[in-house]
């Protein structure tokens, strides 16, 4: 019955390339215009999330956004996605539905059907997507040359500092409020789908902070060979006025927030100056060297920390493979 | 270090079809020839296995195959795979290397490189494996016709017998004993590719058995709107001796074993007499009703159960949606 159900739920979206979707042992898509694009994120309870920090519609379309987010930042088209979840004990029907409605809806929002998934149970709720997509030529991480500039484009800071709110149970905030606004950056983050599709054609390097800007654009830098140099004052003028209002209500530091948060899923690219889209802004520079630095307003240059990691064993581990 | 010892062990794979593997946002693909098939599949410790019933580098091999099961079974080639893996507080490298150890062999048997990947912590281990590959037409498993015999590909029961074995934890058995076979089924099964590719030429619908012969029946059944009718005597002739030797030397029913046992990763097929490939059994006929049925050579007819299913809520809900 709740089969038939997602079934239903995951069938009325837009499925152009679906051939066969929900229901057999494997989905069948039409082949992709292009290259064959393939990502998988995962959302595991206790770690990623709590329950009490957002609905389970908003975990599903945060999941899809998220994986989506790394196709977004390969300049790459996501068209389809299949999704694992496994379910706590006790967990009902209608609260899988809920999770589902969130998964559709966002999959109507990226354009990025669900078509096929696997439900287990376990002792702790975990969303695993994995979606597929097209892309012609792909921005890999790796291409960034000296001279060029460091793009930012999305917002950055805001959902750290929301989910600081929640860690912290502030309570319910008001819609619009600074505090409401960074808390929803974190809850309902939006894949940059169509930002990634424009930097395919003037971005030399891209990748998506979703771990924190600090450690995602170390990794930037390590796969170019380069360094990357922000620029404090140009970082600062980017932020997102919520955080910067939160941040003055609450006597926090903007700036660490969006140097170590991650989950506002914004893109960060390297480019040349002449190709810089009206909707990237300029944080930093990329030079010959190694590793991200943050060049500060009173000329110091500190290396960027690692942000926030998942896993840490024998040194630092992250959390794309 | 160590994400760069895991990019080494997957690196080594043959890539043909590769354009960008581990370490980006997102792997990359040359489009193939024909349609995108996908599907997930999980493996979540305390569900679908304990960890003392198998090396890591079998669990590894396990997962990769189970799910590359699903793909056979749509006569479709596997082609790539990621695989989203959480590890448990104290899991070490050494450990995680084993696991990727027995991922890249089983991906070097099936001919599908891990292209790509997620690690995060959490309380359980558990392996989410989602395999991409191509298909010419797919093998639906809602084509059987009236007037079709059933087909068996692959060994049934002795997986279950093995894992029944291994729940009673029986100790050390002798690699060749019947019971060191039954074990070593559930442990190393393997994706039948070859024979769905066959199949995709002379079948007309195709399941592979993963939760259970009864319920994996019933859903082909369901699919086709037909009836699956298995024979009692054929059934039994196709066990695998080391099933059928163990059975007697434990007392144990063999046939139950084969129709609720469902983790050797056999192929249940519809398809005309005259098109039967010299390595598929005839276990029983397509007529007109609805599910799935095994008449017994006293005579009686009986509906099959519905064998494994890993999650109960409101009603059956099943792994595969």
């Amino acid at each position: 019955v709740l089969l038939a159900e997602l079934k239903r739920i995951f069938a009325t979206q837009k499925r152009g390339q679906v051939v066969l979707g929900v229901g057999d042992d494997a989905a069948v898509l039409r082949a992709p215009v292009g290259k064959v694009v393939l990502s998988v994120d995962a959302a595991i309870e206790g770690v990623h999330f709590k329950r009490p920090w957002l609905t389970l519609t908003q975990l599903g379309a945060r999941c899809l956004h998220a994986a989506a987010s790394d196709l977004a930042a390969m300049g790459a088209k996501p068209s389809s996605c299949v999704c694992h979840v496994t379910l706590t004990p006790g967990f009902t029907s209608a609260e899988l539905r809920r999770l589902a409605l969130g998964q559709a809806r966002a999959a109507d929002e990226i354009g990025c059907p669900v078509v096929g998934g696997n439900l287990s149970r376990g002792s702790e709720l975990s969303v695993v997507t994995t979606v597929v997509g097209s892309v012609g030529k792909p921005l890999a991480r790796s291409g960034a040359r000296v001279g060029d500039e460091i793009w930012l484009v999305g917002e950055l800071g805001a959902a750290a500092a929301g989910l600081r709110l929640l860690e912290l149970r502030s309570g319910r905030l008001a819609k619009g409020s600074p505090g409401g606004q960074c808390v929803r950056a974190w809850r309902e983050p939006k894949a940059l789908v169509t930002q990634g599709l424009g930097l395919a054609s003037c971005a030399h390097a891209v990748i998506d902070v979703s771990d924190g800007l600090g450690i995602d654009a170390e990794r930037l830098a390590t796969a170019s060979a380069k360094r990357l140099v922000f620029d404090e004052a140009e970082l600062l003028e980017a932020l997102p006025i919520a955080l910067l209002s939160l941040c003055r209500q609450r006597g926090w530091e903007a700036l660490p927030l969006a140097l170590e948060g991650g989950e506002d899923y914004a893109l960060l690219a390297a480019g040349p100056r002449s190709q810089r889209p009206a909707w990237a802004r300029k944080v930093g520079a990329v030079t010959r060297g190694r590793g991200a630095y943050v060049s500060l307003r009173n000329g110091e240059r500190r290396r960027l920390g690692t942000g926030y990691d998942h896993f840490v064993a024998d040194g630092p581990v992250t959390g794309k493979r």
